[in-house]
């Protein structure tokens, strides 16, 4: 049984469990203050053309989200998301557990854009109801779409008008960046979004995401955040040691685009074998839809979510491809697709 | 420059690296629910001797601590700690931050009596107070004392009367359990306690620690917590690969006798020197009190904390042993120490 | 100017003043424990035909609601509500502020069914989403409607079916069990929801809900939770003389009765006039539309809410009726109303 | 049986009554837009002789403290107060509920000094502990001593160089300005303080406190806040007229020095009569030690709290006079007390 189900099945680039080894018996300082995590961070403000951000790894999607959202609002704040966000349907309301309601907002493509802010601050008129603080984006979606470069340049500038936080989910960020279709530079993104984080766990690491925090109101005593939220590590060089390793070279992105180059091949064979998407996802994440027959056949070798009924026979299922996806895997996922189809 | 300052300065022991590298490529679910955190789990419950136990692992202490605590509690009720208790000062309001008191208790050793527990209960008479709930012991403690089975049984039945939850917070319970005073074992816990953890983090682990949570009633629906407080990391597989090497073997407590052996001569040579202690200490972490010069001298190849001023010539200083440490270097400080002594 | 924009824009029925003057100088203990407030809970458990039910005074809805909500919740548990509910727009986040997601359900005349529920449950899968736990209400609703007697005996099947809890915010329950169309009784609610409370406020008092409970588990220690949020009045006899007063004899009754009659012959006329109504609402608050330079006429003697433009010439209002609605208003209002309609 | 138990034994002083009789046909606005709330700050600005602070109306002391205080902390800042002080002992954790923790410090007369402060400032050394942000005072303190003005220019002098907020919680703050021994102006406060109230519920309202922001930062968008935390009344005229009434003449002060004098004229013959007291209280709460038996003569016609034991046969109870006590009450007290002395 083969797993195309997520990004996070297997462990992380064997470079990475390299270089702990090698590290593993240097004494270093606790909490994130080791010098592996000082010299990724120098790394990624080389990547991002700015010595003028905070960096800070943790743990995992949920607890960057929760640990931003909450330290960058006041308690009568709320956070704007689509309504496919991971921070609105999957993350057990740890948003507002954090004391802070999250505005959904329907969309077609699991993008926001300035009408939809338009419309959440033009509804919310006064005290009685929260005040909308914080936009809150993922690139790539949930659903597999990606921002261009100008529809962030939009939404940024909107943000600074309104006085609105703009931060970026970026667990999938690699991907996103990897795109064919994408026009943005990592080094765009401190211009345009306030904070942002760099997720590694679904990109190689074993866990881990560099949050980056370009707003300079928002870096005011983070680290005290972190460590109420119990997100500071006693080994924080765990952290620090991976992000190296991803941004020592080129490592993150052709992680990525690997990541990538499976998924197309993917969505170009099923297309050819007359499938559509549910979505336009350019990234690592695909929602074809197939005949119900199709996919039960499948569900033999591979595993992989139904992701919706779309009619009486047939569904849109979730691929999801990553580092570590193999080729020999995806060859033999479309001429089983293509054999069973016959 | 060795480190004396804590048990978290390296890596992990050397075959959770090579079990991490073993199992790299072998695809499994995220969230903890693979293979090897399963197996994990039946280890442990072996070892407890209990069938009927639930347990999870985290990533942390602070993150231990604030999840269970906060599950457990109602809006309106508290955590009785010692002063010195590790959520009272050094988890950045953790507790709190979820919307919990925690009343602080004064110790002369680090250790709750059920005296202490008693006045706490007269003190607190009605719903103009918080209601005091959750008991929150350290084993060993903050300052490196240890329960013995007979102290715990009082506290454990003095809760059990007075409807009290017990919980444990174990960082370092490994050196507890191997401390050369020490009658308790570590299936005697979920009988006496309603939940604890095991901490891997200080105990050779890169991170992890294994909650166990023994009263039926706090078990219910705790992954939610989990996943609302950003713990459930996406390759949980991670934490399971650890606690099956810790537990597959001796190898847990092997590394805490290993910590404690090197406190041990640590303890004794200082002692030969006719120095004397802080604290009864009979664990991984010894507060000598020595001369400042003596002090400074030994900086200069050595680091470490030192804990308190005593009088106007000497100071209490804290050495932490972990499995980590090399018996050279032990051997090497107390050369030092005595040389610096003549 | 006169105003029709709520029902509190008034001091309090003449009645209860003179009885918090008459009991002036009586003293009395404090924090609700006065021998008023006792009365008061004696009186309203007759009326509920109940004597197993727990009656708290607090001082508006909003507090109400926000704390009954948080005390009935776990960390991980959520409330659905309408989307028009007053918990999900218009108290400023309250119940997200004490950690807990509100999941909002379109609907269509501000009433919850068997099917908004059972969605939202089917939706709800696992632990990466939080837990639908309790039901919220209002009866009558944000916008008028009120429910009926078998569609309330629905609801409550199917939460004790699901273990949901079941509130009911009863800000205007007055109004809703004196409208022509109800056929609940104020003694069926404690067999049919587990807490509810009687909206004092909008119906005559000064300030003051009475939060009944009566689902037995919810009940316990429940003073600490009114006190920890700031909701025990030092002066608690203010709330309990109030509610003497109003359930003394049937005086909340005749007052939610006369609010009707001035809803009902403003309805009654309106649509005489020809003008239709937003939605069905058979209570004290009706939503008639209207041309807007009819509108704009009536702006000039009365004040109102413009609720919303329905097409390029004409909006709905909002008209509220309380026990303090002058009949000469009314009366004077229709005749300004066809006398510009002319 | 008389009650020397409180300060919130009877209901209000009758002008406030009448107030509330001659305003209650009056249409007004609700949530504290009212004309009579925006008179009653007018009319406190001038006794404050500043225009420039924000006034706001809440509904006790709990409810007080725990919005302002929530409002102007950030998630990992806590507030420090005396262990006597209302909110670390008798507010059911309603701070913390907020998510911060309250440091207490331990003082002889329930003031805290600049020394206490600079103590907690050199403890916090980092984000392993809490940020300590505000300073809570109360005036008078609970155990009925005041701060002079040279006391609090320190305090404020100190917490302005430390960045720290200064509040005082006023609650019986008419009774330290009316104390024989104070040397603070009302209109001092603004100057010293950051945000403070002014207690109306303990000082002859129904209820009532007016919360002053002076700190032009922590004036922003507080309405949220009072909204949030369910303190909008609908009918916030109610705490309006009230304070109108007090502030529109000598009233509150007048009220204040009638409870002063009954504590005074106490005072005077308890210690005539040979008695001692546990604190030096110069306001309206006594603490007379007294011989247990006389305490128990008392009791069969005084209801007042014992407050500690002091030694075997004596304890301390606690006195409290208010804007209603009676002169024959008192006078009638002293002379049973002598007469048991006999």
């Amino acid at each position: 049984m083969y797993s195309f189900k997520n990004d996070y099945s297997e462990g992380a680039h064997p470079r990475i469990l390299t270089a702990l080894m090698e590290s593993n018996f240097v004494q270093e300082n606790g909490y994130g203050e080791d010098r592996y995590s000082e010299k990724a961070i120098e790394l990624i403000k080389q990547r991002l053309d700015q010595a003028n951000v905070d960096i800070h790894f943790l743990s995992g999607g949920t607890q960057t989200n929760l640990i931003a959202i909450s330290a960058f609002l006041r308690p009568h704040e709320a956070a704007i998301a689509a309504s496919t966000g991971h921070i609105f349907t999957h993350e057990t309301g740890a948003i507002e557990a954090t004391g802070h309601k999250v505005i959904a907002v329907e969309t077609t493509d699991g993008k926001l854009t300035t009408k939809h802010l338009r419309d959440v601050l033009i509804f919310h008129t006064d005290e009685h109801m929260v005040k909308p603080k914080l936009v809150y984006l993922s690139n790539s979606t949930e659903i597999g779409s990606i921002y261009n470069k100008e529809e962030l340049e939009q939404l940024s500038h909107f943000c600074k008008e309104n006085n609105l936080i703009l931060y970026m989910d970026g667990a999938r960020l690699g991907s996103a960046l990897c795109s064919a279709e994408n026009d943005l530079q990592l080094s765009d993104l401190p211009n345009l979004v306030d904070a942002f984080y760099i997720g590694g766990t679904k990109n190689g690491a074993l866990l881990g995401e560099a949050l980056v925090i370009s707003h300079h109101h928002l870096k005011e005593e983070f680290r005290f955040h972190l460590k109420q939220k119990g997100a500071l590590l006693a080994k924080g060089r765990l952290l620090g040691i991976q992000f190296v390793e991803l941004f020592g070279d080129n490592l993150f992105y052709e992680l990525a685009m690997h990541a990538n180059r499976m998924a197309d091949r993917l969505r170009k064979e099923i297309t050819k074998a007359g499938h559509t998407f549910l979505s336009h996802s350019p990234s690592n994440q695909i929602f074809p839809i197939l005949p119900n027959s199709l996919i039960s056949e499948l569900q033999k070798k591979y595993s992989f979510l139904i992701w919706e009924k779309v009619d009486q026979d047939t569904s849109a299922i979730r691929l999801v491809t990553s580092w570590a996806t193999k080729e020999e895997a995806v060859q033999e996922f479309i001429e089983d697709m293509k054999k069973t189809v016959e």
